[in-house]
C-alpha cells in the first residue's frame, strides 16, 4: 500500500495506465461481448412463449404531452380538493421553505467564503466572528431543511390518503370489485394498483413538484446574484451551454424510455409466468409439468436478463458521454466564464483589490455558478422523472377509467373465438349477437321469474339459449345437472353479478335474496361478525338483535359449542383457518337465519353437515318463510322441495314439479 | 421579486423571520398535531381486524449479527461459485476501478485548486496549462466512473441470474412449487420472493459492497494525504468526532428499525386485505358485503396512514439532530481543524509562503477533509443499508429453507383446531395422531391398490378413516359422491401430491398415471405444445411421433378443425382464452391419447362434450388399454365402467361391481 501511495503525485504514469485500461475495457465491451450475437437467436427462440404481449404496448403511450397533463390535472383535483384544504396548506409550507432554503444557501456560500478567506489571511478575529455566525445559524437552517422534508413527506402521505379513499369509494361501490376481476380483463392486478402504484404515483408527483420548483427558484436567485458580480453574460452563457447540451443529451437518452418500457414488460411477463405457475400448480403437478414450466420460466428470465444486460451496456456508453458533456465540460465552461473578468487585466474592478478580496470575489461567483449548473442539471433530470410520472399516471388513470366504466355497466373482455365449423356438442354453443345489459330487471316481492333469459358466460359462451320459469314464495326448487351446466351461472345472473344478455328477470330487491356459497366465506373480525356478516355490530343492535338471540341461532345449527371453545362473541380469530369445513358450512346457515331473506340459494353448502342437522335446517327455513333454491346431489334433500330444475349441460333444461313419478337423481 | 431579492444581503432580518417561522412550526408539530390523541383510540378500535399478526413478528428478527452473516455467506456461495467465475472477475474489476477513481479524485482536487489559485493570481498561462490538463484527463476519468458503474450493474445482474436459477432448480424440483402454495403456509407469496425480493437482495448486496469499500479506501488515502499537509492530528480528530457522533446518531436512529418493521407489516396487511377481497370477490358480491369489506380496508389503511404520519414526524425530529450534528457541526469541526496550523503564527511552514501557496495549501486540505467526512458519513449510512440487507436476507433465506424442507417432505401448516365437543356430523371427523409421510408407496405396473389408507386433508380434516380397494388394468371405475366427499383428495393422494398419513398405496410410477383435471390447463406456447404437454417438441420427435399422428389424435376428439382455424401446429395463442370450454376438454383428452398411460383419472372432464364424442373417447381408451377412473354425474357413462366407488361425504364408502341391480346415480 505505501508504495502505491508514494506514487500518487506521478499522474503522468497513472494517466497511461488509465488509458490502457480504458481502451481494453472499451474493446471488451463493445466488440467481444457475446450477448450481441446470441440475443437474436434467443429472441427468435423465445418468442414462442408470449404470443400477444405486443398488443399491450400498442395501447396508449406514456409520454409527456397534453393528454398526460389532462390526466394529471384530473387526479390533482382529487388530491387537492380546495384552496383551504390541508394539502394546499402543505404546498404553501413547502413553497415558503423552498424560498427560505435558497436564501440560506446563498448566505452559507457568502459566509463560508468569508471564513475561508479569513483562514488564508490568518485573521483569527474575522475567522471566529464568521464561524460563530455559522454556528448561530445552524438551528434555523436545519429546521428549514427538515420542515421542507416534513412538508414533502406529509404531502405524499396526504395525497395518498385522498387518492386511496377516493379510489375505494368507487372500487367498492356495488360490485365493481367483482366485475373488475371476473368480468373485465383490462386490469389484472387491482390490488397492486391500489396499494403500490398509488403510493408511487403520489411520491412521484411530490418529488416532481420539489424537483422542478427548487431548481427554478435557484436559477432565478443565482442568476440575479451572479449578474451583480461577474455580469449577466457569464450566467447567460452557462445557461445557454447547459440548455443546448441538455437537449442533446435528452435526445441521446431517448432509447432509455423504450428500454425501460421493454424492461417493465419483461419483468411483468416474468412475474406473470411465476404467478401462473402458482395459480395452476395443482394441474401442473398432476401433469408432472414441472420441467416444461421450468423451461418456460427460465426462458422468460433469460430474455429479461439479456435485455437488462443490453440496458446496462447502453447506460455505460451513455454515462461516458453524460459525464463528459454534462459534468466535466460544464465545469470547464464554468472555469472559463469565471476566469474571464479576472484575466482581463484592464478590468477596473480588480485594480486596487487585495488578494483576499479577489479570493472572496472568485469563490462567491464560482460557487454560485456551480449551484446554478446543478440547478439546471436537476431540471434536465426532471424530464426523466416526468416520464416516470407519466407512466404511473397512465396506470392509475386506467384504473380510474375502468372503475368508472364498470360502475356504468360497460366492460371489455376477450370473447371466445368464433366457432363456425359447428363441431361443438349439439347446436347449443352457437353464437349470436350478444349485448351485455340487453336484459331487464323488475323488482317485485315474493316471486322470482325468468322470462326468455339466455344463460351466457361473460366471455360469450352460451350455456342455455333461453330460460323461462316462475317460482313463488313457499315453493322450494332443487337445481341439478352436471358440473358446468350453468347452475352457478344462473345464480350469478339472479344475483346481478353477471350482465343480463336478454329477457326479463323479476325478483325481490337485492337484500331479500341470499346466497350461501359452496366455499363459505368468513370475514376478518369477531365471532359475532361471522354470524351477522355483512352487517356491522351497530346495525345488528339497530335491528333489535341481542347476543342471546345470536346464541339461539348458533344453537339451531348446533354450533353453540364454539362460543365457549373460542372464548365468546368478541374473540378475533382467523376464522377461515380455525373453523372446520362443517363448522364453516353451519356458520353460513346461521348467517342465513340471522338475515331471514325471502329467497335463499343453497349451493352445495351442506355437504359436510349431517343429515339430521340438514333436515332441521330445511324445516326451520320453511318455518320462517325462506324459500330455497338448492343445489345438491343428495337424494335425502328431494323431499324438502316442490319443483326441480334440471340442466343437462348441453343447453337443455327441465322445470317440473316433484311428484311420485319423478326419478330422483343424486346419491 | 426584485424587492425580495434586494433584501437578500440583510440576513439579520431573515434570521428573525426564520426563527419565528421555525418556532411556530415546531409548536404546531410537537404539540398541536391531532394524531397523538387520536391514535390510541384508533388503535384500540382497529385491532379487531387482525388477530394474529403479532405472531409473525415474534419470528426470527432481522438484525445485524452472526446469524445474518452466516445466512449471507450461504447465499454468497451460491452467487459466487468460484475464484475463476465471471462474478469474481467483476468484483475485481470493481475493486480496481474504485482504486483508480479515488486516485483520480485526489488528482482532481489538486488540479482544481491549481486552476482556482491561478485565476485568483490572474496568471493566464498557469490557468490554461491546468485547464488543458483537466480537459485531457476527462475521458479516462469518465471511463473509470462508468466502468465502475458498469461493473456494479453487471454484478447485480449476474448475482440475480445465479441466485434465480439456483432457486428455480429447487423450487421446480418435484412438486415443491405445489407443496409451497398448497400444503405449507409459511410462504404466502413465492412469486414475489422469486422475482422482486431476489432482485432487491442482489442490488442491496452489491450496493453494500461499493458503499463499504469505496469510503474505506477514501479514508485510507485521504488520511494519508492529509497527514502530509496538516499533520495526523487533524484527520484523527475528525475521525474521532465523526465516529462518536455517528455512534450517538445510530443509537438515536434505532427506533427507525422498529418503525420500518411495523410499516412493512401494516403495508403487508393493507395489501393482504386487498388481495383477499379479490380472491373472495364472488362470495362477497353475493353477500353484498362491499360496505363491510370497505370498512375493513379503510380501517387497515387508516392504521397504516397513522403509522406513516408518526414515522414522518419522527424523521423530522431526527433530521434536525442529524443535520446539526452530522452535517453542520462536522463542517464547523473541519473549519477549526484546518484553520489551526494557519492560525499558529509561529508555524514555520507558512513563514515565507505566498498568498497563493497558502490558498492552495488550505484548499487541498480543506477539500480532502470534506471528502474524508463524506466518506465516514457514508460508512455510518452503510449501517442502515445493512439493516435493509439483513431484512432481505432473512426473506430469501426463509424461501431457501422452506424449499429445502419441502423437497425433503417436511411441511408446516395450521391444523384445524381440535374439536372435542363431538358435534361434527357423525364420528367421522374425529382427530387422531396424524403424521404426514406415515404411509408407504409401492411401485408396480398395471395395478392400483389402496390398503388401509386414510383420506386426510393437509390441515388434518379426516374425510375417510381408512380406505381399501384394488383395481387391475382393464377395470374402469366410476367414482361418485357429493361435493367435498373426498374424490379430489383421493386423486391427490394417488398422484402423490398430498402426503400419505398411513397405509400402503400400490401403483405404477408417476408417468404411467395420468390425470385429466376439471379445469383443463393449457400451457404457454404453440398448438402442438397443448397436445404433447408436458413433453417438448424434441421429446415428441424422439418418441417417434409425427405431426400427422398428432392430427390423427385431434381427429379422434373431433378437434381437427382448429388446426386450420388457428393456423397450424406452430401457432402461438393464449390458448386458455382462445379455446371454448368444450374445446379445452377435448384437447385434454387428445393429450391423454398422445401419452397413452396405463391409468387415467377423468375428473368431470367431459361435461361440455357431447354424448357421442364421449362414447368414442371411452371406446378408444379401452382399445388402447388405458384404464379409467371417472368422476361424473352422467348416467350415460355407467355403461363404460365395471366398478363404482361411492363416498357419501360423511366418512363411508362403497367399492362394488356394477351389475344389473346397481342403482345408477347421476343424471
Amino acid at each position: 500500500m505505501p508504495t502505491v501511495l508514494s506514487k500518487l503525485p506521478d499522474y503522468r504514469r497513472l494517466r497511461y495506465v488509465a488509458y490502457g485500461c480504458g481502451l481494453v475495457s472499451v474493446a471488451a465491451l463493445f466488440g467481444l461481448h457475446p450477448w450481441q450475437k446470441s440475443s437474436k437467436n434467443a429472441a427468435a427462440d423465445q418468442n414462442i412463449v408470449f404470443a400477444k404481449t405486443g398488443k399491450r404496448s400498442d395501447k396508449e403511450k406514456a409520454g409527456i404531452d397534453m393528454s398526460f397533463l389532462r390526466r394529471l390535472m384530473k387526479i390533482l383535483k382529487v388530491m387537492i380538493p380546495g384552496w383551504w384544504s390541508k394539502e394546499s396548506g402543505l404546498l404553501t409550507l413547502v413553497a415558503i421553505m423552498l424560498i427560505m432554503r435558497t436564501h440560506f444557501d446563498v448566505w452559507m456560500i457568502k459566509n463560508g467564503t468569508s471564513i475561508e478567506s479569513s483562514i488564508i489571511d490568518r485573521d483569527r478575529n474575522r475567522f471566529l466572528k464568521h464561524l460563530f455566525k455559522y454556528i448561530f445559524m445552524q438551528p434555523p437552517i436545519a429546521l428549514t431543511n427538515q420542515m421542507l422534508k416534513y412538508g414533502l413527506n406529509s404531502l405524499k402521505l396526504h395525497f395518498r390518503k385522498r387518492f386511496t379513499l377516493y379510489m375505494y369509494e368507487h372500487y367498492l361501490q356495488g360490485y365493481t370489485y367483482y366485475k373488475m376481476s371476473n368480468l373485465d380483463n383490462r386490469i389484472s392486478n387491482p390490488d397492486q394498483l391500489l396499494t403500490q402504484d398509488i403510493e408511487r404515483f403520489c411520491n412521484s408527483v411530490v418529488d416532481l413538484y420539489s424537483n422542478l420548483s427548487k431548481p427554478l427558484l435557484d436559477i432565478l436567485i443565482y442568476v440575479y446574484a451572479l449578474a451583480n458580480t461577474i455580469g449577466a453574460q457569464g450566467p447567460a452563457t452557462m445557461i445557454g451551454y447547459l440548455v443546448v447540451s441538455g437537449m442533446i443529451l435528452t435526445k441521446m437518452r431517448q432509447p432509455i424510455g423504450k428500454l425501460t418500457v421493454v424492461e417493465q414488460r419483461y419483468e411483468g411477463e416474468f412475474r406473470f409466468v411465476n404467478s401462473r405457475l402458482i395459480t395452476n400448480s395443482e394441474e401442473i403437478a398432476f401433469y408432472n409439468g414441472n420441467e416444461k414450466e421450468k423451461s418456460t420460466i427460465v426462458h422468460t428470465f433469460a430474455r429479461l436478463y439479456e435485455h437488462l444486460q443490453k440496458f446496462v451496456a447502453f447506460r455505460f456508453r451513455m454515462g461516458i458521454v453524460d459525464d463528459i458533456i454534462a459534468k466535466y465540460s460544464a465545469t470547464t465552461c464554468g472555469y472559463l466564464i469565471v476566469s474571464r473578468p479576472f484575466m482581463n487585466l484592464q478590468n477596473p474592478r480588480f485594480e486596487n483589490a487585495s488578494h483576499s478580496e479577489l479570493l472572496e470575489d472568485y469563490y462567491r461567483s464560482g460557487r454560485m455558478l456551480v449551484r446554478l449548473s446543478q440547478a439546471i442539471g436537476r431540471i434536465v433530470l426532471a424530464g426523466r422523472e416526468m416520464t416516470r410520472l407519466s407512466g404511473f399516471t397512465l396506470r392509475v388513470t386506467e384504473l380510474m377509467k375502468v372503475t368508472k366504466e364498470l360502475n356504468e355497466g360497460r366492460y371489455e373482455r376477450t370473447m371466445v373465438s368464433q366457432n363456425e365449423s359447428g363441431d361443438e356438442s349439439g347446436a347449443v354453443k352457437k353464437r349470436r349477437e350478444l349485448i351485455p345489459g340487453n336484459g331487464r330487471y323488475i323488482t317485485k316481492d315474493f316471486v322470482i321469474c325468468f322470462d326468455k333469459v339466455p344463460l351466457v358466460t361473460p366471455n360469450g359462451d352460451v350455456l342455455v339459449e333461453e330460460m323461462s320459469f316462475t317460482v313463488k314464495s313457499g315453493i322450494n326448487v332443487l337445481v341439478c345437472g352436471p358440473n358446468g351446466c350453468g347452475k352457478s351461472s344462473l345464480f350469478r345472473v339472479l344475483g346481478e353479478l353477471w350482465p343480463l344478455f336478454g329477457g326479463t328477470v323479476t325478483k325481490p330487491e337485492r337484500g331479500k335474496l341470499f346466497y350461501v356459497p359452496q366455499r363459505p366465506y368468513m370475514t376478518l373480525g369477531t365471532l359475532r361478525d361471522q354470524v351477522i356478516y355483512p352487517d356491522s355490530k351497530e346495525e345488528m343492535y339497530r335491528k333489535g338483535f341481542t347476543d342471546e338471540q345470536l346464541s339461539e341461532i348458533l344453537r339451531m345449527v348446533q354450533l353453540e359449542s364454539i362460543l365457549d371453545r373460542e372464548g365468546g362473541w368478541d374473540t378475533i380469530q382467523d376464522w377461515m383457518d380455525v373453523l372446520s369445513g362443517g363448522e364453516k358450512q353451519r356458520m353460513a346457515m346461521a348467517r342465513l337465519f340471522y338475515h331471514k331473506p325471502q329467497f335463499a340459494i343453497l349451493d352445495e353448502c351442506t355437504s359436510a353437515v349431517s343429515v339430521d342437522v340438514e333436515g332441521l335446517i330445511y324445516q326451520h327455513c320453511r318455518a320462517v318463510g325462506i324459500t330455497l333454491f338448492t343445489v345438491s346431489h343428495r337424494k335425502s334433500l328431494w323431499k324438502h322441495h316442490e319443483y326441480y330444475l334440471h340442466m343437462d349441460g348441453r343447453g337443455k333444461y327441465e322445470f317440473k314439479p316433484i311428484d311420485d313419478t319423478t326419478t330422483e337423481f343424486g346419491s
